[in-house]
């Protein structure tokens, strides 16, 4: 099977414009296939407001109510997405920008009202991606970049959580690809210390994950990343590779590359 | 040859919703390879306005500066672009969304300052348009929508007309597909009389044209249009079509759709 590589960004990368074009060199420095994912940005807040729109927050948590869904329309499906893509073209990969809407990509419903009613927010389910449209552009050289926002297949747009889409798009392309997914974050991997960037992990897989839990070096925020990866890998992605964006151009040496979570 | 279609809109089909989704279902409902060029609309001014940004004019002409730019990108490459996908995906077309950036599909020239720095708009040139990278697209079953950016290669997003798009992409493709290129406007078609919408010129060919002008039957605004039109079809373009966006069902029924322009 061919190699893909999914990887995603998030607004470390996104909001500074040395790193960008660091990431985007040695993004385009990969051999074989490749999907690019961006989440947001600080750009989305500081356009609503210089527009006067508000964050809507109900109980800590963002609600996209319909302004919300404008900007980040405006914001990650064009500032963003196709500035990634002007740059990417630049370098030397052909990018194309999308949202899941695009070649009906990817499909996810909105999310039910319970206790709060999250507004204009998707979420995936089985079979909301398409692999088979999305392999038509890989196989035709294209370089897909996904920005954060899908639809219902009724003419909504949603907004959907980057990290989610990029471990969606793994494990449905990873039937027909060898598929290893790249979470790009602030730091280099998973740490022993997390005070010490020194003491990476460089492999974990579901034995040694059981430990590190019980030990209480991985806890709180990482558990769910973690617990999403393994998830993702017993689907069939090969391995999630979890580093710092800085770093993306040690993947393509084989130099090691942040933390390989795999079976 | 595969027909192929390329439908161009601007604003009064984009600002007005009921007119849009009775468009898009024509469009959709169209047989064969088709494309959509759409242009701005009264969302890139109010979108302006609520930033607090206006618009540049010198000497009547739009200037695309830095802020400017942004906006555009925001608008046509996002909101307007990702909205029109996401209904043509209702209605069962498979839509892309795309700007020229994507897929190097289409470059363009920053405007040379001369007596005036129109800022960041993109001509066009021979060997702007790349038919082999829009025909897989076309070719895998995608409809591509194109807003009114380029890019030049180098990492710069520039604004460029929508009409001269549409025109450019008629004729580089008019070499693989038998392409018909409709401008859909407010009228329609080209009127005997500008004031009676019952006085339709139904075909135009380049000696009727040159007796409309003689006889002050076709003037100021229209000669432009009329003369890129003539244009393209010296270039290979099978016909060209002027006709009102309410009434592109009549296209596909073949019972007579606006003004045909062809040899």
């Amino acid at each position: 099977m061919q190699a893909l590589h999914i990887i995603k960004i998030g607004g470390n990368v996104i909001d500074n414009s040395e790193n960008l074009h660091r990431f985007l060199k040695d993004f385009t420095a990969l051999d074989g296939y490749k999907i690019l994912v961006h989440g947001g940005g600080k750009v989305a807040t500081q356009i609503s407001e210089s527009m006067g729109i508000e964050a809507k927050l109900v109980d800590g948590r963002r609600i996209t109510d319909i302004d919300t869904l404008r900007i980040v329309t405006m914001v990650y499906g064009g500032l963003i997405n196709k500035n990634v893509v002007a740059q990417l073209q630049r370098y030397g990969t052909n990018a194309i920008g999308l949202t899941g809407a695009d070649g009906d990509f990817i499909r996810a419903k909105k999310r039910p009202v319970k206790t709060i009613d999250y507004g204009f927010a998707g979420d995936l389910f089985e079979g909301s991606i398409n692999p088979d449209n999305i392999s038509k552009l890989l196989d035709s050289g294209f370089t897909p970049v996904f920005c954060a926002l899908t639809h219902d297949g009724d003419g909504q747009l949603l907004n959907t959580n980057a990290d989610t889409i990029a471990s969606a798009l793994a494990v449905a392309l990873s039937k027909s690809y060898e598929t290893t997914l790249v979470y790009c974050f602030e730091k280099k991997g998973v740490l022993q210390d997390i005070d010490d960037e020194d003491s990476l992990i460089r492999e974990i897989n579901p034995e040694r994950y059981e430990k590190l839990k019980t030990d209480e070096i991985i806890h709180s925020g990482m558990l769910p990343k973690m617990d999403n990866a393994f998830t993702a890998i017993s689907f069939g992605v090969k391995a999630v590779i979890i580093g710092h964006s800085d770093d993306l151009g040690q993947l393509k040496n084989k130099a090691g590359f942040g933390t390989r979570l795999s079976k």
